[in-house]
């Protein structure tokens, strides 16, 4: 059994980014998802499934009071965050092929710049004192990271880089040359591509190096933006798909992913690098029925710029120990063999929790891009292998 | 597509219910899924797909670190409480029959009357004063109920039993025997088993019409219990559960439902009766393949008694405005032509959140359970027609 070409996004949706949106989380997802369902042609009343990472604040209660639906057959969230990106994918689609939803609407929205910022400490301690990861997402390690003084991702994300370096005996000058040169091609993105907050503020190298250190070896220009906005994402089966439209997208193989002894981001296994279980990314592969070799573009998820890094050596498109050497020899551009996060990233465009990866994934294939790669087929989505998905042109 | 037949329950489990567990809801829930996985004969390594209820305080990160499975590659929360009980079920097939997990441990672990009690109006305000469901599920309407004075469940369904009464035409004390009915038989059933925190407590009408008014018109032992403990599932596709067993339970259908401009509880629609979506139930019976004259038993979930007079009427076992009667002349007890809530419910077994419903309809198709239903082979799974099942002996 497989969900393989059983589902296909229909339509994507999604508000401006900004700093300060100046109106509610749910007026947002009900804006993104306004714009989705119109996109794929789809009335609200006709959609029977909702998937949101359990971050949403908006709920499905509120969805479908917002909306006016009639009958939603299928609700579930993805806990944590990020690393649950492709897990709404993933979880979409099986509704759709367990026969239990017909359309199923995915969003995700959050005032996460003029509201509770998540590169801050305040969001992580729950009521009682406790170190939490979001309402409701109490993890065992958090206990043991907070009081060394490891409160945000951003802070352990540090430390993952701090020990990349030092396998891949890099010196400081060098690993900045590398995360550097993925942090200013993804500007160069965003000064392509109107709907990125960074659209009109250009960055290069100088300017990256002298940005400062926030949690060495990460600069400023190596951490995610802070953004207030929402997207969203249509999905149905494959046969209604190609009814409503001449340019689905389909999803040939979703994943979600929490590795041994983990949960996301805290843990310290003992090879830094490693977030997913045994085989994860090779049966995520597996599952779509292609190889490194077919992908026409990746967007991975970069709450920091060393998150592509990773990502490279994650899924295979760069032997281990030797993403640096691909990003500094190939880099991420549009003249590379593989361009990676071509809307800008969370580093450029907006941080939309990975959601907006998937929108641009969408558009690519779609053929529409700001900075569109010829003959995009096959797009690889990855957050550091704890979750994937492979879409594919139908 | 359909989920039918497509996964199995092969495990099951539990603690003991009690007043005080003295011990976390971390512990209990690990020693259900133990309990489950032994009785499944399944390693713990070998779990790699988990579905929760989002009420519950143990994260997917906590079973992972507790139980040290080796990758988990779904993992979902079901919104909203007894209302989604079912909903675990058909995450857990949906997610085996999309081939993402192969065997899904589902749990339920909450120390409900040591702890938090969910009885009391604390649990539904957040730290900033706004009026919850929990944790991380905010929902529209509550700001208007609480208001009124209506904080927890009980007092809502009061209202639905209200109104229901005045609608068939019964006064107090027709009604009250009708409750009582119900009530006294899971009595009945909790004091044949041996699990059942009212196992050594019987009940008879005088003592049921002496029990104090709560909301009117329910009374003490028209409510649930509150209870310390856990109980747990494991689901594994059709094929391994032949193999693991000669007495699977196959999931014929399974479904969750938000009702149209709903959320659970606090949405008082212009029939009170109704919280499920239109057709619902019907293609509950439909995807399963089956009619009511099928079932051998019902589960209904009961945070109170009156939620099994209205899931009659629901699932259209008895005629809408006929249920109070099809309680008076057959009653729920082994004698019935369809037996209801044969381990006590929540009213006399234990408060387990509904997932002590389905142990108990697995404990039936096995033929094992206390108050054995001759040759039951279907079971109805259901609350208030937004959230149902249906299992068989495969």
């Amino acid at each position: 059994m497989s969900i393989r070409g059983r589902a296909a996004i229909v339509g994507i949706g999604q508000t401006e980014f900004s700093r300060d949106s100046g109106r509610s989380e749910w007026q947002l997802a009900m804006e993104a998802i306004l714009a989705a369902l119109a996109d794929a042609g789809i009335e609200a009343r006709d959609v029977d499934g909702l998937v949101r990472y359990s971050y949403d604040n908006v709920t499905p209660a509120m969805v479908v009071r917002g909306l006016g639906m009639r009958d939603v057959r299928w609700f579930s969230d993805i806990p944590f965050g990020g690393t649950a990106q492709c897990g709404v994918i993933a979880q979409a689609a099986a509704a759709i092929h367990a026969g239990i939803a017909r359309t199923v609407v995915v969003w995700r929205a959050l005032n996460e710049r003029s509201g509770v910022r998540y590169g801050r400490a305040e969001r992580h301690i729950a009521a009682d004192g406790e170190f939490v990861r979001a309402a409701g997402d109490r993890t065992p390690s958090g206990q043991f990271a907070g009081p060394y003084g490891l409160h945000v991702p951003g802070q352990s994300m540090a430390l993952w880089a701090q020990r990349y370096a030092h396998e891949a005996g890099l010196d400081a000058e060098r690993f900045a040359e590398v995360l550097g040169r993925i942090a200013v091609q993804q500007r160069w993105y965003a000064n392509r591509n109107p709907r990125a907050m960074m659209h009109d503020r250009p960055l290069d190298m100088p300017t990256y190096l002298a940005g400062r250190m926030i949690a060495a070896p990460l600069r400023l220009y190596d951490y995610c933006l802070e953004s207030d906005g929402a997207a969203a994402l249509v999905l149905t089966g494959a046969d209604t798909a190609r009814a409503l439209r001449d340019d689905p997208v389909q999803v040939l193989a979703a994943q979600q992913s929490l590795f041994p002894h983990s949960e996301p981001i805290t843990v310290y296994a003992h090879d830094l690098m490693v977030h997913t279980g045994p085989g994860n990314t090779e049966k995520l592969f597996a599952d779509a029925g292609v190889a490194v070799r077919d992908l026409s573009l990746a967007q991975f998820y970069d709450a920091t710029s060393f998150m592509v890094l990773s990502d490279l050596e994650t899924y295979g498109i760069a032997p281990p120990g030797q993403g640096w050497r691909h990003v500094l020899e190939q880099g991420t551009g549009l003249d590379a063999r593989l361009p990676i996060n071509t809307h800008g990233g969370h580093l450029s465009e907006g941080y939309i929790h990975g959601l907006n990866h998937i929108t641009e994934a969408v558009r690519q294939l779609r053929g529409t891009a700001s900075n569109q790669v010829r003959d995009a087929e096959t797009v690889l989505l990855g957050c550091n292998g704890a979750s994937g998905a492979i879409l594919a042109r139908a």
